[in-house]
């Protein structure tokens, strides 16, 4: 008998905002496997380090920082090998991944090379759009609005364009597109709308309106734009 | 010193998906506050029903079943009085929202009513959305793509327009909206690529091509559209 390949969504950052699920699969695991980027350490594996268990084996996909796709499939190929060794010795592996799985996650990459030959469970998290939400007391939709998640490498042309005439927006991923962002919104008219979130949940969170945003913005940072008030209430 | 208002979200229905927090919260809540709709059971009552004390006051907002604002309005002013009453006189009040309280949930209305005067702390939760893509084994979003939401009221035109064009769709409160949706979904080519999702996580779910949906979906249903295999895989 195989094992099962559980992907676990870890929430945000702040470990009290795992679920109670990926609680009970981490803390009983004999196996857990992470990604971390370019030999740096694993923000997942960070969230979880208080209840991984003492003798747990530890499968590390170190995933390098290039816009190439080869080494980075490579990666995610060793990772899905030694994790496949694992569930064909009958033990259960459980991926730990920040946010939730499956979005705008890694382990879709071994998803989509095991879940053919394996049972895989995916345990969704809390993802980080609605952590800035209530971070920054801002509502994201209600009853018919329409909410677009759209990610910050985008050229500015495509953001102007998917941002004009949306309602709710989340742009993830902002990192060093802040200032291109910023000019995209300034240029909508819309800066008083947005409000600017970084490493949400985290000791180290930054809220504040957009216009008073840090030049520089770390890889997890976001930006948030509502139409503001709600004609229900 | 006034009590601190604590919006929780529960994750889409299985208890084992509410957070660490939200399980403290309400494990430990002298005063809890929820909607029902129109006299019914309240949905995120029962996700949490194991844990609320049994002691807890019950604050219970009911929520007529209309179209009109006024209803509703008058149902959430009443339940804020009476969670400003509980604050007032020093106690916490943890409200219970069924997966994210600013995602599609009723807590914004509370939050707008309260936030200026009291404490409000808002706990997110795991949304239908991702926890759908779980269950159906379809990753969401990765890198630069783009995910709209949108709920399934939307008008007919409306739909067609926003859907076509997008890459990730989650068509949100599907119901007796899906014959219209369906026939969106129809014309523009894309049955092949989309999912069926009815009461995630829960024992009575439903999970299957949008081809072999049931003529009738709950309110608590969802259609998934991605754009199928990744070439980064």
């Amino acid at each position: 008998m195989s094992g099962v390949l559980y992907g676990v969504g870890l929430g945000p950052g702040d470990p009290e905002l795992m679920t109670l699920r990926a609680h009970r699969l981490i803390s009983q695991a004999a196996v857990v496997a992470y990604p971390t980027l370019a030999g740096g350490e694993s923000f997942a594996r960070s969230i979880a380090a208080d209840i991984i268990p003492a003798g747990a084996d530890e499968i590390v996909m170190d995933v390098p920082m290039t816009t190439a796709r080869e080494p980075a499939q490579a990666a995610y190929d060793k990772g899905a090998a030694e994790i496949a060794a694992a569930l064909e010795s009958g033990r259960d592996v459980v991926c730990l991944c920040e946010g939730d799985p499956f979005f705008y996650g890694s382990f879709m990459y071994l998803f989509a090379r095991l879940s053919d030959r394996y049972e895989v469970q995916v345990v969704p998290g809390v993802t980080s759009i609605t952590t800035c939400a209530a971070r920054a007391g801002m509502p994201l939709a209600a009853r018919n609005e329409r909410l677009t998640v759209l990610p910050g490498p985008l050229p500015e042309d495509e953001l102007r364009a998917r941002i004009d005439g949306a309602e709710s927006v989340a742009i993830m991923k902002v990192g060093r597109h802040l200032p291109k962002i910023r000019s995209v919104i300034d240029a909508l008219g819309l800066t008083d709308h947005a409000m600017y979130i970084e490493r949400a949940s985290l000791p180290d969170e930054v809220v504040c309106p957009l216009a008073d945003a840090p030049e520089k913005a770390p890889y997890f940072s976001m930006i948030l734009l509502t139409k503001g008030a709600d004609p229900w209430l």
